[in-house]
């Protein structure tokens, strides 16, 4: 049996992502208050996995996330789930849309559905909770008229939809990543995704040269953020994820690669990316083609070839 | 008289960053409530220039701002503040604070305070406020006994000071820009900086020539992040700051490739880096040694040279 | 009328190649004894243009045309010419191949047709003579019976042909050029080839970097042959041929770009291909692309774009 | 006992290099009368080994040498010879400079020395022989009065020394490789060179990637000549030589690497370089760094770091 944490509370969006990654029979999940206290829960052995938002489609990237992996003892991710980011309006039941004089949520979800407030609740006075589902409990008890929460809050609360699937941008998505302590990896599929920190120093050309590790071996690069070190000057951070998995040869060769030239390399797992694209593998770079060259290089080096 | 636009309300640090950058003898501020609609406004007229963040040494980009600059008329940055993130809490004259039992601010500052209130007010209950300066509006109305604010809402409310530069981390720093329509540009000063998006489609290896193009110029990067593109998929954003002007010869040159390597490319601005550290401009990249090529290829066209 | 150098005697594949480029109604053929002094003819004036060979399929480079052009004032290609290497037997009129009991030509003349001699004269007796032209004359004067020559040598010479189009490799071809002093150069045909002499320290990676000049603007190398430059330890010399014309705005952009990232550059010349195969210009690459990048680079710095 | 093949005949500068490679006691030596014949004798086993000419700093590479070696069965280089290229003027004992009315030897000696000639011998007619032996033979016979030879060419003929070290060029060099079938490899000693042949398709850019490569892995390229590929229109065939062992890590990984993204490569021997400077590895090239990063990805596949 699993125990795992999620940056809750209870009726959050990254309670959502989690419900889709466990296996309800023998795991049992656990809110954590803040993003770090869920992943060092998992780094002391406290739990044994935590599923945390890590990218925002619209907000970006979650830096607080980034900063937790960055720092103590090395997670990696296991499985990633990619939510829709639309919002449910949760009201006492019987509430209609004349009724609302106040709306509640945390500060960035009121700011993702700005245009549909402006539209359906034009009137209504805004309010900040410090959670989606804080924003449900406040209406419950009748200290706000709607709560903008996550569609999983529903379940939890004996609350009325007055609207779903609320958005003001079509394909808003946030990806949430569940990680472990090291561990056996899971297996390539064809589809994966890895994720990983490059800390440089502040060389010009640096970057240049990491990336061009990466687009020699034709693997394409899905993100990349900078990220300022905290307290060291001069040294810089970089956020990458790119298709492929660590097991397979050009991710692995990409990798010693990148640790040879770097000033440290953090893995940050290789796991099934949500949309199941299978990765592209350019000519010369197929697990075959790094086999034929090992042994070439070895029959080379033994006096067999030339 | 110039009106500059900052992202208001008064009292917080996009107004402490607009002080900075403007004549009080001849220019006005007004907040305004939006980084959408303080950008907004510069772009259609009505107001001559918006102070706006861009990036938080804690919190990362301010996706907000960046997506704004790349939809929309386009805006050039002129100038360039860097705030230490550090807060005051403000409560009403006499208040100790073993009398503080509630503490009000907007999530993100209380966030980054987090170590200082577990050790100086560990009872006091938190609220979330609309913005640092309504904290100190709602300590002022007898709502809450203190406020987390930025160092010039003091200069606003009858507010006394119960502590000064709170941080939990040391070097904390958020960076301004001042935008206005596109105009003449600050004059080089050997240490600008350049910012840009380039938009690129999602073929492998597409960054990596974008940034062999900076680092074959001697160019030092120092930030780059990519945003998904709402609503267009397999299109990417990165935005980019780099050393250099653009009236310099190495950084024009660039700026012309990346414009032919890539779908398109918005120049967000070139103006004096706050740090105010000189580029280091790599051998054969000096505006002379362009000068120079320049010259020999029209001798070379002209057929007065070999 | 032009007054044209060619690398003799007469009788030569050399006057051959010249014999194509000249207008017979105004121009006027000199053989020239070596390949610097035809060269030097033209550079002091006393002639106007000389054709020499540049490579052979079979030799590879002629590396004293190589080491004429590289010292000395510049001297520009106009006009490339490509003549496949068969060689002519020649022999006193009546002699049949049992005749023939010693052959002679230059080293290299016997030495490309040597499986042709084993077959057909394997009793043959072979002998080395200063020039393919002066074993024409040796079989005249009857000091061997037969000659290795340029077809072009049956014109000159009362000889007969024992047998024609002699060659061990099926399209073995050797490569002229005419040069010029620095002058008008020939107009772009879209099928051009550029040559260089580029002249680099010995840091480890520079050949890379030059060479990654020409990869990003998508243009096509054809040759590269490194020589040690005499008397100057450290100092390499690279000798570069590739697609397009110094008028276009990819050759010219690489030109400047490689004068500033090098020791030095020796523009060798733009000139139609013999071969009148089309260069490719990929996407990004086309006049109209730099035309535009310089324009929209234009209007950024003055203000009027972003 | 080791039976070795030089391009001879005796007495010539192969002749020479090959000396400083045996061991008399053990090893006898074969004067072969082409370089492909020796280097066939070798293939077929009929010899051990076979010493020819690679590369002159006047004449450049040669070109029928570097033919043999990309066509049939695979040969590796043991040992690098480097002679200075100064000749002997050989006559017979008593004849003066004044007595000198013909000097012989092959083209390429004669060119060589072509300032001396004409400063110390200028009347003397000039005359070609097959090999700078050969003229000391027909100088002994009476046929000509002085010849221009290898040193060693003294030591075989009765001949007097009229004139010794003639050199136009100070500092011309010959260099010289000691062939074998593929077999156990000289054993790394911090000053090695390795050679190969790259052939590739003709894709633009693609030599371009392949020194990419090296540059990458801080290794050192001494040179590198491009020869069309007889017969294949569209392949290449690029001979490079560069610092370094392939048993050091960063030239195996950079082989393999080229064995990926080319057509093939043909490995000719890592050998000690004859002038002993010692390669110089750069910064996360060394042998440990790979040792280091190979155990890294290791331990993040096992699951064991991240």
């Amino acid at each position: 049996m699993s125990r795992i944490a999620y940056f809750g509370p209870q009726g959050t969006f990254t309670e959502q992502a989690a419900l889709r990654v466990i296996d309800p029979s023998t795991d049992e999940l656990f809110p954590v208050d803040t993003i770090p206290a869920a992943l060092d829960a998992v780094r002391e052995g406290r739990l044994d996995a935590a599923c945390v938002p890590v990218e925002n489609s619209v907000e970006g990237a979650v830096t607080i996330t980034m900063d937790s992996l960055a720092a103590g003892d090395p997670l990696v991710a296991v499985a990633e789930v990619v939510l829709p980011v639309t919002f449910s309006v949760l009201v006492r039941p019987g509430t209609k849309f004349q009724d609302v004089r106040t709306v509640a949520s945390i500060p960035i979800a009121l700011a993702q559905i700005r245009e549909w407030l402006a539209e359906h609740l034009p009137k209504a006075e805004q309010h900040f909770t410090n959670s989606t589902a804080a924003s449900a409990v406040a209406v419950l008890n009748g200290e706000f008229d709607a709560a903008v929460t996550a569609p999983v809050a529903a379940t939890h609360y004996p609350l009325e939809l007055l609207a779903g699937e609320v958005a003001d941008v079509i394909d808003a998505k946030t990806r949430f990543l569940l990680f472990r302590r090291p561990g056996p990896l899971p297996a390539p599929t064809g589809a994966d995704r890895t994720s990983l920190i490059v800390f440089t120093d502040d060389r010009t050309g640096v970057l240049s040269d990491v990336l061009v590790e990466l687009a020699q071996r034709g693997i394409n690069l899905s993100r990349i953020e900078s990220r300022p070190t905290k307290g060291r000057l001069g040294e810089y951070r970089f956020f990458l994820d790119f298709d492929g998995h660590v097991a397979e040869a050009r991710v692995g060769d990409a990798l010693a690669a990148l640790r040879r030239r770097s000033t440290s390399v953090r893995f940050l797992g290789s796991f099934p990316k949500a949309d199941g694209v299978a990765s592209v593998v350019q000519a010369g770079n197929e697990d075959a083609d790094f086999a034929d060259a090992r042994a070439w290089l070895r029959a080379v080096r033994e006096g067999q070839a030339g």
